[in-house]
């Protein structure tokens, strides 16, 4: 594709993203009368569901041979990575979604035979927009982000939620107690979206986690890559796009250290 | 003392924590010329001192008898609780502050007799300022806060750092693991005044942590009384005004229920 459509599917995903965060607060609005939770959790779901079938529609109208895979199930059917994939989560964090109305994001990540070329990540009560084109850099706000420099594990502040750091089925929690006990602290926000974003910014060092969904990581790989932030699995193999994968987001150096670790 | 007195009171910490604040975000521009890390650490010390000196001037010309304790050390000798006492972190969570320059925030906390009488956590990045005076409610921006209803743990987000799930000298590990386990997730922020008044305004359910200074939880506690909130240490004691503490609070149920978990 040429890069007069490149730029063509640019400004759409943006403001289609920007038109789905509108009715994500329109929604949201209309629903703080109601103050339950149980009631905001289905209005959750149905808000998911609206905004997968929102892009879906948008998506399926303007560039008819493009596929999309979302969480809600709404897409295509998707065997291999040929041709143009939207990878979409209407809502990532929806838990921070129905208790903080905050900390959750639109994730869309659009992919061509396998490589990365858009990824969009809004951080939508912030107000804060993450951008990346392949070769052009990644962008939060218009302000460009810095390219990532090494650290190590002691100066590194570490995305890492609570469930790896005890015992569990997908990692050797004391590899992981190690690098929680060296690093100089952890944070844990409830949205891979927004925490890969992080990453990407520089606001914290590295994220790890033993699985996501491809909607969850989609976006934030590309941005990743655009600011020199290593990205595999957490035993070192590359990440399949169209699969769960487990996935250490990290600093040069500071990737490298973590994986010896999490190798013992 | 009268009600005027303490209206008086409530209004110059209001303006005194904005003006804090203030001189932070300046300092902090001034700063952004400055990327490296180190550079923006040394500039933390010095407005973490500045910050507490601007305080103690102000607090000592307009209330000479009122008594501060603040974390760098420039306030007074506290023996007992006898009388006024302002306790001040000027910038809670200084590692997001280099790392992130969002998540930390300003606190306050004035007690008098040590009945806690007022409480401001200024979330300065995010402009959430939070304020409670006791017997009038606790507030997020001039919206009133809820009163906290009681919740369980399977539905409760919980606020808590990997470092407490992992072998440590403070607390049973494996108690805490539980916990974990039966929650439906946790959060960490790395700032424990902005954690604190996550919980009075319902963002999260629980917050637990093994040592926290009086700075850190000096506001939280107040905020925390005036919406229903319990707060204790994680045996169940009382907590001490003047001293370091471990810190269990949530909201009403899943306090008992993790106080549980954390005496087997």
């Amino acid at each position: 594709m040429n890069y007069e459509e490149w730029y063509k599917i640019e400004k759409l995903a943006k403001s289609w993203t920007l038109e789905a965060a509108q009715l994500l607060k329109d929604s949201f609005q209309n629903s703080l009368s109601i103050t339950y939770k149980s009631h905001i959790s289905d209005l959750v779901t149905n808000m998911d569901k609206n905004i997968e079938k929102f892009f879906i529609e948008k998506i399926q109208k303007t560039f008819p041979h493009h596929k999309v895979l979302g969480e809600e199930g709404y897409g295509d059917e998707i065997y291999d990575n040929a041709g143009i994939i939207w990878i979409i989560d209407p809502i990532d964090g929806t838990t921070n979604f129905i208790h903080q109305q905050s900390n959750f994001a639109i994730s869309v990540g659009i992919y061509e035979d396998g490589i990365g070329k858009i990824g969009i990540i809004y951080d939508v009560a912030a107000d804060d927009f993450y951008f990346a084109k392949v070769g052009e850099g990644a962008f939060l706000n218009n302000s460009k982000l810095n390219t990532l420099e090494k650290v190590t594990l002691t100066e590194a502040v570490v995305g890492i939620n609570a469930t790896w750091v005890g015992p569990n089925k997908r990692v050797n929690h004391e590899n992981v107690q190690n690098i929680v006990k060296q690093s100089r602290g952890t944070r844990s926000y409830g949205s891979a979206a927004i925490e890969l974003a992080f990453v990407a910014a520089g606001k914290i060092d590295a994220y790890m986690t033993m699985r996501l969904s491809p909607w969850d990581f989609a976006a934030g790989l590309i941005l990743l890559n655009e600011v020199g932030g290593v990205v595999t699995k957490t035993n070192g193999e590359p990440i399949s796009i169209l699969e769960q994968n487990s996935i250490l987001a990290a600093k040069p150096g500071l990737h490298e250290e973590m994986l010896e670790h999490l190798s013992k």
